[in-house]
């Protein structure tokens, strides 16, 4: 059998090995993104399934139209609204399979093979990956404590042919934890206006705030319609429920929802009822204060017990709200050495250069703090420490 | 913004256009695929549905394998063994959002721009929209009344260079209804043999099957792991739980695995666990014989109101299983003219050409009879028959 050539890009990777060995069961792991599952409404979704079922089964369990759910969709927008100042038109909006297909398809329908995509350096593993398939080049844009710096994307954009789009996280980011203050945010639009670049938001972390407002999107600063914006409920509700969306211009949703209707023809239309009919009967902002107030805790938690235990020379993230801190290491300090040395001692995150399509550092470490209870927390760390010390 | 090549030919079609015109409310429509709904077994999924969020919530609607359940890829495994005298290992199974991903993610991980698919001719729209996102060249397959002919198969491909792969719907296929007998599947299997060709066998009918056994698929005939199988839940199940899979060799499992991550990570947790219950707690082959008595009436119905009404020199198929048939207008009578002439009146069918990727012939229709009830049945095959007179 001959694949195509995008699929020798895809081969299994150092990186994926070494995920794996996060994936012990035994080990005290930083390293996922999971939420924490003992929040999950479970009785209301129990009840909530049950009823719409009986209610509306044969709709429900039929095939439903591409574009998704209506009654979900306007929720999404009455969302977007309240929460990020975003004003979008529930028809343009797209349900997908978790917002990871959203960038997916934004890959299909932006690149061909050579041409480049933008992303802050570094940035989220599985955008990476999934832009990956339609073989682009990757250009890695400097970023700061405040995130991504539009004067080196001007500077970038300026001597770069085939910019076809860039990504970017502008809230908590994933996998360093930052947040773009609102002047960042009116530069980089700035810049991307100057170029008519094309702009995917994703935001999936958003509305788990643990200090300080919400800061607008860059879609609701978008005069021109250049940004999708890519939002999900697995933050929010639950994972395994796989639901994502994208907002954008009427005209590149168009082409999203033809892009969806070939790829697996519409969402699951169970998960957008249950999502629906949950935000119906229940109160999902009660929910998310809930989530915000223990990851909230961890973050605290966590950043003390690293303060306490941690060697001189380490230094770290705080971020404002989200799932991940970032973590680096002295100088001459291998993050694979200490990766492999907290391994032995049944701990884990991810490395660092996982996040970094081309340049790499080996210097730093991706903290996962909202899946694991106190205990575990400050016994990780404890470990960690200790791996960090050994390899200095 | 400047969209991907691809996106030329993924373009809003003559055929989508007119696909829009069948979808309107009172319309009598032939034109969709949709299961009957009042077979849906909404009580009892009301009721797995509750008591699987109760009884494993935290692990059902946290992030899972992007393979799949494993029970639910363990029963997939006995099922194809029990139905199609298949025999693959519950490893070599992953479970995707309906069969339709597997057509993209095929297509994804065999096509460069100006590779060849082979396909029937015709053969399902959806799947040559699939593969189109891949830019390949289309080269379709003589059939006849028994399905595609293996010596025009080999000709083609012993003239034709880069050949990646072929796409086949062996059981009741769509659109036409036509079932390859066991002799075809063995000279086809030869062939492909010769040639080391992959096939993407997609099978989502074959229990439904009206008169006669169920025939041994491709796969199980398979001795050089050249077959994929395409397999699905919306046609014994339902389709609104978005929920198919590809069975294959594992190294070609293992690549489907990888699209699959970096696509949307994994299938609904939910749907799958939906399915899983049901099939632990209820009898799907009970439920599945249901479908089959009903549908086989409805075909029984429609093949005998077609005979009283149409005009002498209309030809259809007499299909074993499935959904659909093909009916061929006599020479000179268009099926576009038909077809607007039908929508006049209230009636739709596919208008054949939308099946092939290359070849016109505007002789044919496409007609499906699962989801209509006695008397629109009736009142439909009237109304054409008269808009075919009309056209004569």
């Amino acid at each position: 059998m001959k694949f195509a050539k995008r699929m020798e890009r895809m081969k299994a990777s150092e990186i994926r090995e070494l995920l794996k060995l996060t994936a012990q069961p035994d080990i005290i792991s930083f390293a996922g993104g999971l939420p924490a599952p003992e929040l999950f409404p479970v009785q209301e979704i129990a009840q909530v399934s049950h009823d719409l079922v009986l209610k509306e089964g044969r709709q429900l369990l039929q095939y439903a139209t591409t574009e998704g759910r209506p009654a979900l969709r306007a929720k999404i927008a009455q969302r977007m609204a309240d929460k990020y100042n975003t004003v979008v038109d529930k028809d343009d909006i797209l349900i997908t399979t978790g917002s990871q297909q959203c960038l997916d398809f934004a890959g299909k329908l932006f690149l061909d093979p050579g041409d480049v995509v933008l992303c802050e350096s570094p940035s989220y593993l599985g955008a990476l990956n999934a832009f990956n398939a339609y073989e682009p080049r990757f250009v890695e844009v400097p970023t700061d404590n405040d995130g991504l710096i539009p004067e080196e994307l001007d500077k970038i954009l300026a001597a770069t042919p085939r910019c076809k789009m860039i990504y970017v996280i502008p809230d908590f980011q994933n996998p360093t934890g930052r947040t773009w203050p609102m002047e960042r945010r009116r530069a980089f639009m700035e810049v991307v206006n100057k170029y008519d670049l094309p702009v995917l938001e994703d935001n999936p972390y958003g509305e788990l705030r643990y200090e300080g407002e919400i800061l607008p999107s860059l879609k609701s600063l978008d005069t021109k319609g250049l940004v999708m914006f890519l939002g999900t409920f697995s933050k929010i509700f639950c994972p395994g429920l796989r639901l994502g969306w994208v907002a954008a211009e009427h005209k590149v949703i168009e082409k999203f929802v033809q892009i969806k209707q070939s790829a697996d023809l519409h969402t699951s239309n169970f998960d957008q009822g249950v999502a629906d009919a949950y935000m119906e009967s229940c109160d999902l902002d009660a929910h998310v204060k809930d989530i915000v107030a223990l990851y909230r805790h961890r973050r605290d938690l966590i950043l003390k017990e690293m303060a306490a235990k941690f060697p001189a020379g380490c230094e770290w993230t705080h971020p404002q709200g989200g799932l991940f801190l970032w973590l680096t290491f002295p100088e001459g300090v291998s993050a694979l050495k200490v990766f492999n040395k907290c391994i032995e001692k049944k701990v884990a995150g991810v490395i660092g250069d996982a996040f970094y399509p081309n340049d790499k550092t080996d210097r730093s470490m991706r903290i996962n703090f909202s899946n694991m209870p106190d205990d575990r927390i400050a016994e990780g760390v404890s470990r960690m420490a200790q791996a960090i010390k050994e390899c200095m």
